[in-house]
């Protein structure tokens, strides 16, 4: 089943999500710019590396930085060293945090650290639910914005309900933003002010910023001193992490100042997807590039319609349907791809949706 | 003092050590010989890492293959499946091991392993040894070659006295090959029958090979396909590894069957050096590409000829040196880069060493 959208959706000229194929050339671009006699990082050490780690600290103001192969090694991290800290093993997050869903119990299995998941799977957690959990946890996580629920952002006042309740109560607060960079339009906010009331930060360079892979973890200075120890222990201190580098430093300076385009976009095209009957985004107004398109179960053979109007119009709507308890549903990241298509393309796609869903 | 000589040597034309300056060459020179549409990998699959693997897997002669970012990453886990399915928490290993020195006790604090040093810090283990620690471990690795000690090897038929001693007491095998493809000329073996012994097998490819970073864990089918969730939990399992793939492979193909050619320039530059009083090699006989160099303590100023011969030749000696209890020593490694000196430049440089060394 999925088969048929993959391959409609890979032949397409045009696509709504993303910024174009990942391809190769997400690294020779960056690769052909670089100069050969630049000299490359040596376990962690080099001006190719902790250039690019003191810019991000500067940029969300923060002591110091660490750029780590992946996310999912120095969240781990970051919580372990909190735990450490505070010699209580357990930290609170949301149900569908990646930590929780995406790493294999790597949190659990790695580090014996018990996991406290706060609210329900389709809605952000709220104050009321930290309060009722009690203080015994050494680290609240949150994710800005909420993948798993198609990117929802608590308003900035509950968010700073929810960071001053964990200082009052000695809870350090670590945030995900693997999605970051795309949430600062929505709260009309810089960069280091979402991250003043956390103790430390994650960013990602791969989704919106669109580069190979790689993160990097900020936080004080002794805590950041601390993590290449471990980021050592887990052979993430690579001899040379420039491939990750370069390309991370090259897209981000050419993508970080789109973001307020890319939500708009998002914005825009919720706004087609909720104009069919039959479909609905979460949320509905989106409030970074990203949401969810909701199709109703009752729709039948959405796959066959979706891949026929990608085969027709050559759109990229989704490659894949996942089904949800009341839906099937997909996900839209909104990048450069998204600006290509032209203005009647885009129409004729909706109503193309639109008479194939409700009008057939 | 070793700023010195890490400038002098920075400057020289030649060097006696290595493939060239680590620079990003490495990976420029792969990425542009990539096509631009080859599809890239993502998380762990397609054709571009998992042909590699396969190729690795079929040469080492065991089931399966995966590719992981570093070899800290790739041991790790390997000793963890090997303790979880005996449920001894136990492996035992050569006092310079590179998870003892070089992995921040990685092994203990993420999987509360614990530890047995077989043998001397100054030499090989032995059968007698391991007979003498028992049999309650669940795994033994061995380092081939050991190169803490200079890069030495066991005989062939003492390895695999302890390989059938293991068998026989069900402890697994582990074989820490970071540098494998440099011990087949002096064994006359392929790399499968040296591997023939072992359960499990790590090899690197930014030593002998000088690709950028990447290392590859082989053995059986089920502890492979368990490996990839340990990497997944480690956070090794990147969206993309294609960039030390690329490289890995390019270099690879360039590199293996140099092999012969590294070890015999080894053992001729052993040679130039002990033939100087006053400075002798481990092994006085290299085994592999690899030896230790050794200067007296009685030699004085030994940062001070070395400077100044390599500014004065042009010949990188080394970089560094390293205290022992009664020496200082520096590592080679032969690669590509030994065979560039002229013959007549190199027996300059080493009269030059014996004339400031011993008759001055």
């Amino acid at each position: 089943m999925s088969e048929i959208l993959a391959k409609s959706y890979k032949n397409t000229r045009y696509k709504l999500d993303g910024n174009g194929k990942y391809s190769i050339r997400q690294l020779q671009i960056p690769m052909e710019n670089v100069d050969e006699d630049k000299q490359i990082d040596f376990y962690g050490n080099g001006a190719i590396i902790n250039d690019f780690e003191d810019k991000i600290a500067e940029m969300l103001g923060k002591d110091k930085a660490v750029f780590f192969p992946s996310g999912t090694m120095a969240q781990q991290i970051a919580l372990r060293m909190w735990c450490d800290m505070k010699q209580i093993y357990r930290v609170a997050y949301h149900p569908l945090s990646h930590l929780e869903i995406y790493e294999q119990d790597g949190l659990k299995k790695l580090h014996n650290i018990e996991t406290v998941l706060l609210g329900e799977q389709d809605r952000l957690f709220t104050i009321d639910d930290l309060k009722k959990r009690g203080t015994d946890i050494s680290t609240l996580l949150i994710e800005l914005p909420q993948r798993g629920i198609g990117g929802q952002l608590p308003n900035w006042d509950e968010l700073n309900e929810i960071l001053d309740y964990c200082k009052k109560n000695n809870i350090r607060t670590h945030l995900d933003g693997a999605r970051l960079w795309e949430i600062t339009p929505y709260y009309q906010k810089e960069l280091k002010e979402i991250c003043a009331g956390f103790d430390s930060v994650y960013v990602s360079f791969y989704k919106g910023i669109g580069s190979v892979a790689g993160a990097i973890l900020v936080g004080p200075k002794e805590f950041i001193d601390e993590s290449k120890i471990w980021k050592r222990r887990y052979g993430g201190d690579l001899i040379s992490l420039y491939p990750y580098v370069i390309s991370a430093d090259y897209w981000f300076d050419r993508r970080i100042n789109k973001m307020e385009t890319y939500y708009n976009k998002a914005k825009e095209l919720s706004k087609y997807f909720n104009s069919i009957d039959g479909i609905y985004t979460i949320p509905k107004i989106p409030v970074s590039n990203m949401f969810h398109v909701h199709f109703s179960k009752d729709v039948d053979n959405i796959n066959k319609i979706l891949a026929e109007i990608m085969n027709k119009i050559s759109v990229g709507i989704t490659p894949y349907l996942m089904e949800t308890k009341n839906t099937w549903m997909f996900e839209i990241c909104i990048g450069d791809s998204y600006e290509e298509i032209p203005k009647d393309i885009l129409e004729k796609c909706f109503q193309e949706l639109d008479t194939n869903i409700n009008h057939r």
